[in-house]
């Protein structure tokens, strides 16, 4: 019924995520009444998006498709023997906005989530430990989400961290009420550690 | 910091309406992590976009760029003495999917809205004009949405009709309570309009 090229792209653009078919319908639509850049822009960047972004293979961080390593593991002044160890690659770049840690990153991959079908050695732990190994490392930071997954993929990274580098030390990032919220609506969880991390004032 | 090729598709996709930085983070990143064929279609589809779709010269609906009018108006079974006339080309496939409608369609290309600068003479007004004359339209129904700007635009149509065609029969879609809807959260002038127009049991 609707035109062909229309069609089109509602069905495409149907295939992102969260994106029903009403909303793929006033996607595709605007773009028809916007100006022909707009859509050429998205298809264009499309066409380069799996060409042009590639893992990295020590960090796993996305990088550039011409370079070898993340520059922010080549980075001369980066300390390696700090490792933050993250879920996925976008949490990289939360991180590096607040211009507060000066050490290197690894990419789990995500975290171990049974229902998923997530299993440890789907993650890049086996990477990890090398790097411990290779970069001297003195310090694992481990910052994957405070979900029920993130918390038990943690508790792995500790264990099998520990049985192999006993003198290592992990910390993981503080939890404690987040800025803006009103502390009754804050849950249990965080306000029992928002307590207990009590700091001086 | 990002990846070039990640960066670009996350600034043309937050051109899409009502798309953040956030959610275009989201749509690129699920892009880069799916299969190359997701972003292929979309890429594609968007492409043939623009050249795929046009508008119909006789009733402004959109049509496939290989077609010369809407079928909707060349087929020979629909009655072309019944003019229905809608804001968006994408009204019409809403009226089509209740498969109660066998006359002809008029896209205006909007409402008459003077805080957008929609002024009337922007919208298809004087085609329909012609079309009542060419096409011996016995009825027109008006089928703009129940806003300020489609009442607004219902009201000029009729009058603007009228003058020139005193005898045409004019129309509107009527107003009553929509399915599903609890009768004390319905608003006043759809629960007026709906007394007024009751029907019999």
């Amino acid at each position: 019924m609707l035109p062909k090229a229309l069609q089109n792209a509602i069905d495409a653009l149907g295939a992102l995520p969260g994106v029903g078919p009403r909303t793929a319908e006033r996607y595709a639509y605007y773009l028809f009444r916007a100006n022909k850049n707009l859509s050429d822009n998205i298809s264009k960047s499309l066409e380069n998006l799996h060409s042009g972004v590639k893992s990295c293979p020590v960090t796993f961080a996305l990088i550039d498709g011409s370079e070898e390593v993340s520059p922010l593991y080549d980075d001369p002044t980066r300390d390696k023997t700090t490792i933050l160890v993250v879920e996925e690659p976008l949490d990289i770049y939360a991180i590096e906005q607040t211009k507060g840690y000066h050490g290197t990153y690894h990419v789990l991959g995500g975290a171990i989530s049974p229902i998923d079908g997530i299993t440890p050695d789907q993650l890049h732990i086996k990477e990890l430990l090398s790097r411990v190994e290779n970069d001297k490392a003195k310090e694992v930071i481990i910052a994957t989400n405070p979900s029920v997954e993130g918390e038990s993929t943690a508790l792995l990274l500790q264990k099998t961290l520990l049985e192999k580098y006993p003198k290592l030390k992990i910390t993981r990032l503080a939890r404690g009420l987040p800025l803006g919220v009103d502390l009754s609506y804050a849950d249990q969880i965080t306000l029992s550690a928002a307590l207990e991390n009590r700091t001086n004032l």
